[in-house]
């Protein structure tokens, strides 16, 4: 892409639009009034909301979700006090909330393999603007990506790893994770298995791509293993990464079609398409502050 | 479908149910504390949101459009004065509503001339509890349908139609409409064209299926011209009838994959699994009250 | 559909058009030669190949597939020698062959519990004359199909069905089998397992469709589960039935999207749009001689 | 892409394989015996069919076409020959046909303007490997894809355009096409119009990406259209370039679903997504040799 140093420093510019916006991410359990009582709250705090969301699990004794997007002018001022104004409501509707802001873009860093087809995805949508972060590092078990990722200005760190020497790698980048200040994980075709701890760090915060149509083919070589069962159809899965191999909560899903003559190979080059719209959809979805996370399942408001 | 003596009886069953739910469509000019306002209404009026959707075409000078979907107990003792203390809001906020109730089934017509798969489906789907409607009557300017509708329990009148004797023909089907109490009249492949003194007495009323992806083939032997153009997609597209032919706000379209393979004949075989679908989707978009016309476009909450 | 009864009657026409069309499928191993030995025995025999597919799993030591499709004057009195000529070459080639005429429809049975909706669908297929086989009986374990089949002229039988009385019950399935002389056996959400002994007498003859995406979901309750998981796509598969559940080869798969919103009930509810078109897309594959099975695989020659 | 310059030394290994494999391209009148003919014709000059797809439009008096992929060692000793041998054949048949060979790529020109999209992904399958052909010189009327091609080693012309000197510049067009040896001209996005003369020298060479589902939206501004007729699809089209503007023969065709919500900027986001994967498609199966024209209308062999 010829023009990514320009695109670069496009991010300052949009910040200053965004300035007025804000959102706020709320789970409790549903009950009469919430809304009115959340658009009271905001038109009283000058804030204008552009988009809602609203999903209720059961309207008799379920979960509430709800995302507001809102303008508000001077926010960056009145930020502090709305906020401080909103805990004593959130605890009276006993309300698990997030409030983010349009021009505090989060810090990304992108774990990879050998295989950069999801990486590469990832950067052609940051270099065109749509991807609204700050990619500020990418770390990989393979020196392969370095070239082009350094070309566009972005950090890269070589850590080799496997089973042996998890505990020492996921240090390293762990303390990377702290340096660069970093919200979002996402793993971008990384092939190693993080542990329990490294997990436990970063709740509904780390995003993975897996190369089958969960839930099946959990695990490894799923190509492989569609292949051999005869599939007509196959699939990618985006989601966070928890404790239990392939059974977070997933984000989103999308498969293509394929026949008998498609060889372990062609599924591979048919998946890269998959997996690359399917985990990009998820990341922009997040970064969006479109997805609430409940018992192992996703609320994703499009 | 062997149970539909039945399942006819269902919808008394389910009214009940639905008695404690109503439905609030808004149309107006945006501007900030329209949702603070309708939430704060509903809530004092003893409702609860159990479903909100809302859309800004543009939130500074657009215009603003929602969806409520409310439950409030006692709602048919409530819902007039309801109404009344609405309309002084409505005034101020410069809106076009309406309010609709789960207890009040829209009555339906369906028209239809010599191919029955698309009634064929929305009976099916009707039988099976899933198009919240009565219908009404099925009129049609053949009699191979006759058979089947009468066997259901719904009127049937076969009207000959043709270009000559359309003001006739129309007139006839008019009362038909008045007498039968009719809300929505559904198209369903009724190969006549309507005048536009009969389209103008059913405003956003009248939902078509077109047997092309609009605005591509409009008119006459879509299929056929389809074939010629040698596309690889062929499609069909659900819009409410306005006097411009094929050319009034589209509700929902879609399309099947065809090859060169497929002659006329198999284009009209894959597209009528399209036409039903896509018939379907709207008339059920347009009877849970999803759908709002603006400059002949729709908005649809899914 | 009010006009089944002329429908009917529309085989017997079709069976004198396609008196002079033959197939043959030949699965063997790969070989130089064999396309031009197929096409100059059925050249030498009078025959115009009007189709022809071919698969290779491997040019170098694979497998050979071919399908093809031939128009032949005077077929039912030349076929005979054309048989008999036939061996000679499968030998030579050591093929499995298999030859079918247009003009012999296959013999269907269809196998269904309490949900009708596949069942109707198959009907409704047949009646408008794209599914090519003759509906020779219909076999329950519930009585609420038994009117609307009846109705098409087509003989229901009442089994009652449970684990205890299994060796029972399928004896008598058996004895209808070869009452009705049965070439194909459609399981269109038969709820019942069959016996290792019953699936052993219909070796690729029995086509059941899985209302989920195999191999996620395998046995029992895939919408419960699915819903639990949290997948955002449900799916439905035919496979052809063997002795491991859920474990035959595949035969077509589709998929819709779905989300957070739908609960159990709306997953059966789409699940029974793809049940329906899935299961019709295999079962006309099978009746037009598309499919070869192998390595618990399926070569679909579309 | 870290890896392109090791990548772009893989053509030559692959030819090394593909010293074996032809392929032969065949349109003529049906008539019996032709499969016999020809799969006689390469088995007699030693060369084995790896893969055969044929049609027929009409077994009577209809037209027939069929590619043959063929295994055949020494070949590029033994095709002089080949091809002398089946001139004799050819006419007998009057056959219009095609020899095509592994070895040798078709050496394609890209023609982009200012958004880099289409080139991008084409330059990416090129790099993967996937895209089987010598991209011999990038030709733009903007400046700003001229540092990304030439990275890549690929020769870029920058050769400002507009109506007033369409003659001039298609001058110095064609000199390069000459110069290059290009056997295919990709349209990657071309903004200018083509005149008939230039399109005359180069018949069913030139494949155009039109962003939308042709027939709808000919011409300029479709997505502008698209948004003002509230269409609930949006399409991508891949097309030979004949004289009739967005009217020459389709290849390849896909849709991505939209909604009120999308405004242009949306739709044209959507669109490139759409725009890639078709514009892709068809050039792969043009360089695969996959596709013949007829009467405007392409029959593929997938």
């Amino acid at each position: 892409m010829p023009s990514h140093t320009n695109k670069r420093d496009l991010p300052d510019q949009s910040n200053m639009q965004h300035d007025s916006i804000g959102r706020l991410l709320i789970k409790c359990p549903d009950q009469p009034g919430i809304v009115a009582m959340l658009s009271k709250f905001l038109f009283d705090h000058g804030a204008n909301i552009i988009e809602s969301s609203q999903y209720s699990s059961d309207p008799e004794g379920g979960d509430f979700f709800i995302r507001l997007e809102f303008h508000c002018d001077d926010l960056h001022t009145k930020r502090e006090q709305m906020e401080k104004d909103f805990d004593h409501l959130a605890n009276q509707f006993n309300m698990d909330f997030q409030f983010t802001y349009g021009n505090e873009r989060k810090r990304t860093a992108i774990f990879v393999s050998k295989e950069t087809h999801c990486l590469m995805e990832l950067l052609w949508e940051w270099q065109s603007g749509d991807l609204k972060t700050d990619i500020a590092v990418v770390i990989s078990n393979h020196e392969n990506a370095r070239e082009y990722v350094e070309a566009l200005g972005i950090p890269f760190h070589y850590i080799p790893a496997n089973k042996t020497i998890r505990q020492e790698v996921e240090k390293k980048q762990i303390a990377l994770m702290k340096e660069y200040q970093i919200d979002l994980l996402i793993l971008a075709r990384y092939m190693q298995i993080l542990t329990p701890e490294f997990v436990a760090q970063f709740p509904d915060q780390i995003i993975n791509i897996h190369h089958s149509f969960l839930p099946a083919f959990i695990g490894a070589r799923p190509y492989e293993r569609a292949y051999k069962r005869g599939v007509k159809l196959i699939g990618a899965t985006s989601h966070y990464v928890t404790n239990d191999l392939d059974e977070g909560p997933i984000i989103e899903q999308d498969i293509e079609r394929v026949d008998h003559r498609d060889h372990v190979i062609d599924l591979k080059k048919i998946g890269q398409q998959i997996e690359r719209r399917v985990l990009v959809r998820a990341v922009k979805w997040h970064l969006e502050d479109r997805i609430i996370v409940q018992n192992n399942k996703t609320v994703v408001f499009h």
